[in-house]
């Protein structure tokens, strides 16, 4: 990583053409980041939805709307922002027309099973693909919500592989700092159960809490009277359902263990309130609570 | 209700005299807005801590420090404002000295608790408690994180009593109007009820999943990598764990009733993810993420 970096002129362009593929908030932020930084001249999408694609060139998200071969074929850099579990069919349709210069990356929430799903599409040709993982999102979606400033002062982790070219993965990093990320480098396993403890469970406990309110007969009298706190603790739970159902699976093994400690320690709060036990719960809530006073966020 | 509200002059100041018993974020916060919108001339206040006190004195939440025996005897109305644990000894404390016009109020987040509390201390004087609970707060705590806007734009509960006059519960709610909240009466156990839901059961949630990543193995890395999800959601798990411990033994029938309802929520996205069932954890997501996007928070 050099210690200071300096915006490229346009000439110096780290990626011509960059290919997106799912243009919601995480494709459509980086299709503007990109721009704003001057580091893609061209910025070809692809997409399920119309109006979301049409939604991205209006905002300036992308330059242009491709089919999954033409970025294959144009792309020095495509990006693959779609729900994990789409990944495997984005590959297929890409590998064919995959040239050998040409770099993929993926931005999921989680490593393993993306890194599986590549090296069984792509075979030989894994060395090209960099698995990454930007710590930024929201709870909104689509591309209305892009951002050219999601990525700034964020984390984004890279879990490389033995195939990658050290040169290849230096570039992908130096995009991102230029995007005002810390680029930080993990194994895929290490990545996985970190954010199985505190994203992946967090974002299950969060619908947990909005299903139960939501399904209580006073449900009405509740939402009318919940404050800040029920606001905070549910803000995850507004995220994309088909987003956070691929990722709950992709990463079952990891989130199944969180979940599993995570009602034990329910269990025990459970026991300290019926023995009356306040002593301990107190010790147990300071610690918490001491945790969090710390946690530089 | 009056439908527009004047502030009083001086001369119509509501109670001339208030005492604020426990002076962190909430009763600080009151100092401030009353004296701010004139609706007292002089502010005791009372407390285990000298150095709060002293805090409070300086920032200009209370005028005077006083004992609870002098608040007892100058103040129209008192105002407790320490965990709901410290209740009965306060009100013990305060009742033989207690004169037949003065009203007092509470502002714990729990109800049949106190109001039990309050009819064995108080007993035949039990019409003069009024029981209230205005819905502000924070995870920061003492007399230091004092806001004078921290009612404007709040709900503010009273639990009324059978034996509470009108004309006293209409002063009470009209010096929370004028402090900026909206007045709520419900009953106690409604109350109880629901805010075991909405706020009870989503702060112990908080301070379990930072006692779970506090006492992981890795909790550094889980923590330096953590992201705004995490941040939101473990929010309330900096709050006091004295006040929460209180709140919790308080009002445990509700919780555990709701804590129970939780477990078994997770128990079942448990199952769905070991049946690999990805189209009812979908389901019931997008119940969840609808229901928090529907939310007028």
């Amino acid at each position: 990583m050099s210690a200071t970096i300096q915006p490229l002129s346009p000439t110096q362009r780290m990626y011509p053409t960059v290919g997106i593929v799912g243009v919601g908030l995480i494709g459509g932020s980086l299709g503007l980041a990109l721009q704003h930084h001057h580091l893609a001249t061209q910025v070809l999408g692809s997409g399920r939805s119309a109006a979301n694609m049409a939604e991205a060139i209006k905002i300036g998200a992308i330059t242009q709307i491709a089919t999954l071969s033409e970025i294959a074929e144009q792309a020095q850099l495509i990006v693959l922002c779609v729900p994990v579990a789409q990944t495997k069919a984005v590959l297929e349709q890409i590998q064919p027309q995959l040239r050998p210069e040409t770099i993929i990356i993926d931005v999921g929430s989680t490593k393993s099973d993306v890194i599986a799903i590549a090296k069984e599409v792509l075979g030989e040709q894994i060395g090209q693909f960099i698995p990454c993982h930007p710590i930024a999102g929201g709870a909104q979606h689509g591309a209305t919500a892009a951002r050219v400033d999601l990525f700034e002062q964020r984390q984004f982790i890279i879990c490389p592989l033995l195939e990658n070219a050290p040169q290849a993965i230096q570039t992908v990093e130096k995009m991102w700092q230029q995007l005002g990320s810390t680029v930080f480098q993990m194994s895929a396993l290490v990545h996985d159960h970190i954010f199985a403890a505190v994203s992946h469970l967090p974002h299950l406990l969060s619908y947990a809490l909005m299903l139960q309110v939501a399904n209580s007969e006073d449900a009405q009298a509740k939402f009318a009277h919940a404050g800040a706190g029920f606001r905070d603790f549910t803000r995850i739970a507004g995220s994309s359902p088909e987003m956070w159902r691929d990722i709950t699976f992709a990463n079952s093994e990891a989130i199944l263990e969180q979940l599993d400690d995570y009602i034990l320690i329910l269990q025990h709060f459970k026991k300290l309130i019926q023995d009356g036990n306040s002593n301990q719960l107190e010790k147990l809530l300071n610690i918490a609570s001491q945790s969090r006073n710390n946690w530089k966020g």
